[in-house]
């Protein structure tokens, strides 16, 4: 006796299934008892289906219905008829179904918070405790789905493209090499442990080894570092890996992948090819690595105007090898002196003691400058500020490190203030050619600005020794608003490079050995050349669905504080499966 | 200077392109030299291609030819020509290449084993440590392409069917039952841990309760067993789950969905809908609940010929509530006496003490069993054995489970030796009706046959608290030539059953609180009637592919001790890792 057998689901049934038998399942959205009449909104996944119970008609079914309560899941049989009252903001509005049916298949307890749309949010702890019913409130459903849409879009072009998904293992080895590892004890080797991967890097590279020629995998990666909004301890990376190619076959590859998945999932169509710019240059020209291309605002270099001007606090940076840069707001003289005054404490949150400004109004140039910028030097100002009239820059002196971070913060808060961020506009930057190493000053060394396995840059190999930190590598993130969704590099193919790397980085031979020994030894049996990426998947989503959690496009996701408030891990567990492990908690 | 970009694969040239410049690269398979000429057999995962370097048209390419090694990584431009003496044995063998360019990419050591076809086998635990070197060989690279058409299909049909794929978390709570969790300790919540999942069944049922409708999941799955030749530490299933719906609804499915993995994988049609049968009639007609349905030799039950003959064993047996079944084998009665001793120590082996057998042969019944059986009650044996002219019958009789034990591996063995088995044959069968418990003798309480979220059939909610033993569960397995491959159940959507599921299986109410008090909580908000299945992805695989080595269809897979002998995983780690954790070893 199957009872609960759809004919529809509640979004489907429209003004030409009139007059249809139908049987619909779901969920008690709302009802309303108008007496004699009860009015139910019955919800599924696909929609909101109105089912009315007319004592008239059928006044045991009538009664039967004055017992549901929201959330309910029912099932009902009956006919479709049009409404009188069409409700135009209901895809079904046309029509409700007149039951002669109608079976509980649950009952529902009265949920911690209202289902129904238009009750007050419920805070989020909650909702996260009862993810289930946050579910059936509908945004993270479509989050879902939408994510499942740019799995199979990716999937599909990857396929198409000849590369190979390969499932790597999650019970892994340990490298601790920037994030912490999560560690799983093995029981079967007491005093031994897995590591959870915080990328698949080594078995992509090895897979290349192996002759696969074309990986690609939708991978879970681990990561055990304190979170912030948009990091969860486990989350998807589109990880691909090729042979025999560098950036110029790579890139179009990904290009038309991000094409296919905007197309497919939001029907937006994406430019390509994307504009490429070196880490220098975006450094130079936007102070950051992830430049947000929306708006404008480049950064202008004014070192040999301020070495011009007699105001010796930038001769005193400039000769300590500071810098003085600025950028310029179309039409930002009617920014108000109080305007100013904020943004100049904005950047002082930053650590920048001062914010020039130069404002150019009804051809008058007025600025906190004045006094030590000569009028015949004016012009050389406005003109590397690409200034016209009724324009306002902003200047700040400093390191060059401090100068590119506080105008990157000032230029992406003035976008916003003055909403020059249009909607629906995805903007991708390939960033190329970064450091080879960045210096750690807390721990006095060298890291791999992306990953040890990125090869230098081709013309840098000999500053790898001799000067490091001005060695360039072959890598690039993909930017997108604002965001780094992609980072990826040519890798290492030479054994020997490979050491002189992880050398360079202050692995002793006994650490190298242990940690890379066996790929190391991989990479001496004949490597081809390779190139790779991986997406952020998690955040792509995101930017895509216009959420800033990460947590909406996430099934089941942690708290920042790593746990599932929905089922309670991490948990503490029973002596014996410690005993098992021959572990002991300290 | 990019030399390595290439025009073809070392798989794709022919006739055709006879005339063509092209670039190649990939790996030195063999080199002969002629003196003069040197042919090289270039290889990549696509094919071999043949290359010649000739000393008299460029002597120094000649030179650098002659320092090649078996797996240098190389790359050549050249002119294809004709060949004079074709290689029919490979796709490429109408065409060589004469190259005027070879640049060395990589060169190699010499390979622990030849990667060359026609070498002896390597040992398995060197093909594991250099599993890259494995890859290259051939088989296993084109086992995860076949892997990877599986996963396309998969998701490809399971998408057309309105299914989403969800991914579900890896750190996840430990509710032990079944089998052993791995553990991963928890850094911000000291103490405590988190469970690698051995199924996401409590998510995906959490999903239908969310409104999700259809799941499905490529989903890597964890148990910490001791390992048998078909188990790894990890492994892949697919995973489904829909609302509202009932066998019916699911099984033709899954029926699809498999159609459509062998016509996609190895352009095989399968039969739909496949068999069912009932647990109960699995265990009379075959003696176990996954019959291989490729032959034939189905069991019959001879209690009442037993009990009329004149052997008091049998009476014994039958008195004590055992049984007497056999199986006839069609032409057996060729079978030797020899034969037929190997037979009866081979079921020996099983703890069966006797094997009687019946032959008809020129129309003689002889049979050890022959005193026994008076000539008139012959035709009743034969009658109920289904036994013609030149058949052979065997006969065991014991306790039930052991007699069906017994039948089993023997029907099972008799088929192997007479090659009964057909190539590419695929006998997909639904086992349905399981018991809802079984009876763990070692701990002495009642263990879920299934899962404890596996509904008990409907006709026995009744025997439940009563009889458990005897109550039957809406589950069902689906059978593939005697593999279990998938396994599935409509699951319990009242809270209150849930619980009492818990209570028979001998949990206190702290302990279902504590393990499953989320879930059961979950229940009370409006569940749907829900149905899912899970199949065994890498089983299928191997089935697929015919190998017996689940190790053969994973990229990178666990030894029997769980470990990874390429990578060395599980390995000690820093002490600083685990006082971050708070845990030691013990």
């Amino acid at each position: 006796m199957v009872v609960f057998k759809r004919t529809h689901t509640c979004g489907e049934l429209r003004e030409q299934n009139v007059g249809q038998n139908v049987t619909l399942s779901g969920w008690v959205h709302r009802a309303r008892d108008l007496g004699g009449l009860l009015f139910i909104d019955l919800r599924d996944r696909f929609g909101i289906t109105q089912v009315v119970l007319d004592s008239a008609k059928n006044k045991e079914l009538y009664e039967l219905g004055q017992k549901l309560r929201a959330e309910f899941v029912i099932s009902i049989k009956g006919e479709v008829f049009k409404r009188k009252d069409a409700n135009p903001k209901l895809p079904t509005g046309q029509i409700e179904i007149t039951a002669n049916e109608l079976h509980v298949l649950s009952k529902a307890e009265v949920p911690p918070f209202t289902v129904a749309d238009d009750m007050t949010e419920a805070n989020e702890e909650l909702r996260l405790k009862y993810r289930y019913l946050d579910m059936r409130k509908g945004p993270i459903l479509d989050n879902l789905v939408i994510r499942h849409k740019a799995m199979m879009a990716t999937r599909q072009f990857m396929d198409s493209q000849g590369f190979v998904e390969v499932i790597t293992p999650i019970l892994s080895k340990s490298t601790p090499e920037g994030a912490r590892d999560y560690l799983v004890p093995s029981r079967v080797n007491p005093g031994q442990f897995f590591a959870l991967p915080q990328s698949p890097q080594m078995f992509k590279q090895i897979l290349m080894i192996g002759g696969l020629d074309r990986y690609f995998q939708i991978a879970t990666c681990f990561r055990d570092e304190d979170l912030r909004a948009d990091r969860q301890p486990e989350f998807a990376q589109i990880d691909v890996e090729m042979s025999f190619a560098t950036q110029d076959e790579l890139f179009p590859i990904i290009e038309n992948l991000v094409q296919s998945i905007f197309k497919h999932c939001k029907d937006v169509a994406v430019d390509a090819p994307f504009l490429r710019m070196s880490y220098a240059d975006c450094m130079e020209h936007y102070g950051c690595d992830k430049p947000d291309l929306r708006f404008g605002m480049r950064l202008k270099r004014l070192d040999s105007q301020a070495q011009a001007s007699s105001f010796t606090i930038f001769h005193d940076i400039l000769a300590n090898g500071g810098t003085v840069k600025g950028f310029t707001i179309k039409g930002g003289a009617d920014i108000s002196r109080k305007g100013i005054d904020e943004y100049t404490s904005f950047v002082g949150q930053l650590g920048v003691k001062g914010l020039a400004y130069i404002k150019l109004q009804d051809g008058t140039f007025s600025s906190s400058l004045a006094k030590f910028i000569a009028p015949e030097q004016q012009p050389e100002w406005q003109k590397a500020l690409e200034m016209e009239n009724g324009d306002l820059a902003f200047i700040i002196a400093g390191t060059t490190k401090k100068t590119n971070q506080a105008l990157d913060h000032l230029r992406r808060r003035v976008a916003k203030d003055r909403k020059l961020i249009a909607a629906n506009d995805y903007k991708f930057l390939w960033v190329t050619d970064f450091p080879l190493f960045t210096y750690n000053e807390e721990e006095g060394r060298l890291e791999s600005e992306h990953h040890p396995f990125t090869s230098p840059h081709l013309d840098d190999i000999d500053l790898i020794e001799k000067e490091p930190l001005k060695a360039r590598s072959s890598s690039y993130d993909l930017v997108l608003n604002g965001y780094e969704i992609a980072s990826g590099s040519q890798r290492i193919h030479d054994s020997h490079l490979q050491d002189t790397i992880f050398r360079i980085l202050g692995l002793n031979e006994e650490e190298r050995k242990m940690r890379f020994g066996f790929f190391i030894e991989a990479l001496q049996f004949g490597t081809p050349p390779h190139i790779g990426v991986a997406l952020g998947f998690d955040r792509m989503i995101m930017i895509l669905v216009e959420t800033e959690g990460i947590r909406d496009v996430i099934a089941f996701p942690k708290t920042q504080k790593a746990s599932c408030l929905m089922t309670g891990a991490p948990s503490e567990v029973a002596t014996v499966q410690l005993k098992e492990l021959k572990i002991a908690t300290t």
